[in-house]
């Protein structure tokens, strides 16, 4: 049975885990969650998580939510399939764990603020709140400049290897550069070059062809 | 050399980082860093992490933040010393992961902000907004009666066995019970029976020695 991702197609953790399953070279069926039919509530959704948010993958009886548990468990089942982003390391798969954390906390948190604000309200027919996109927008650039120093130093956000922990930002930095036209790396020349490497890759736009494909966007 | 934890006395994650040493028998030195001086920007410890941030953990030449990245670490760094919280099984770790992140999502995010509102900001002098705790308990309750479900159905958050998932809650359920007074366990029998077994355990009264232990406490 192939594996199914549960997913809204304007949400970014969702095309995330679409974006890592395709680097994993991993064949899924795509489900389409209706977050503007609240379809996430659903009686057979609430059954898969009660924590009823997308992404979610079914790899046979297997359940699992949350697209960063998903990108380190779809790494750990087929190491050798595709990029392997997860070190063996245990000290360097710990900073990868800690840059996906402070994504969470930091760049992500206020990325997918200013997505949130930006895109996703006019798929749910709400007008943007400009105020609340300029706070997470300013938040966001603090975040950058500290991005811009550690990517100085080395070529990726966790050393000099590809990792999850990179992966796992490009839906929000991709949708910020091409839907909302915000320039990040403008003025943070390794913000720019990180970013531009990654969206450039296949698997961010095999991804994107589920948010292509999609009749509202 | 003795592992540094660095941390501030009210941080619920520097007290989870704390429990976890204890709960893998490995000794550690306490570093304060107090956030009502803002020390988390001095040179030296934004030489240490540019994201500002305790707890953090010296560990040799290694530096680590974030406390989940510290839990996952030390139980991968020391698997047969003290209980093994993060299962070897690909999918049962995943799971682990999975509730992890729905933490920092629901449970831990509103129950964070109860904890910053009522307790914290007593520490740095400022009046509790009562309207912000107010809709934070709201949404902690509405995830409360989530863990009920899973909790009737299994002994820990995670499954049958304690995990790193499950301490983690921990910190932020005890200060919840034990200072700010609030029965989360009323009408919620497992949940009950859940935090009151791991709130027993002799690690986390060891981590609240460092509570105790200060001067503003």
């Amino acid at each position: 049975m192939v594996l199914k991702l549960y997913g809204w197609f304007s949400s970014t953790p969702a095309l995330a885990a679409a974006m890592l399953l395709h680097e994993k070279n991993v064949p899924f069926e795509w489900v389409e969650v209706d977050l503007t039919k609240s379809e996430q509530n659903l009686p057979e959704f609430l059954a898969k998580t009660p924590f009823h948010e997308v992404p979610l993958i079914e790899d046979g009886e297997f359940i699992l939510s949350e697209s960063r548990a998903i990108a380190r468990y779809l790494d750990e089942k087929y190491p050798n399939q595709g990029t392997q982003f997860y070190p063996a390391d245990v000290q360097r798969r710990a900073v990868v764990d800690q840059i996906t954390w402070n994504d969470t906390f930091h760049f992500g948190q206020f990325g997918t603020r200013v997505v949130l604000e930006i895109l996703n309200r006019k798929y749910f027919g709400m007008p943007t709140d400009t105020k609340a996109a300029e706070e997470a927008k300013k938040a966001l650039f603090i975040n950058l400049d500290i991005y811009e120093t550690i990517l100085s130093k080395q070529k990726y956000i966790a050393g000099n290897e590809l990792t999850i922990a990179d992966i796992i930002h490009i839906p929000v930095a991709a949708r910020l550069v091409q839907e909302v036209g915000l320039n990040i790396g403008e003025g943070r020349p390794n913000v720019y070059r990180w970013v531009s490497e990654i969206i450039a890759r296949e698997s961010w736009a095999k991804a994107k062809e589920i948010f292509f494909a999609h009749p509202s966007h």
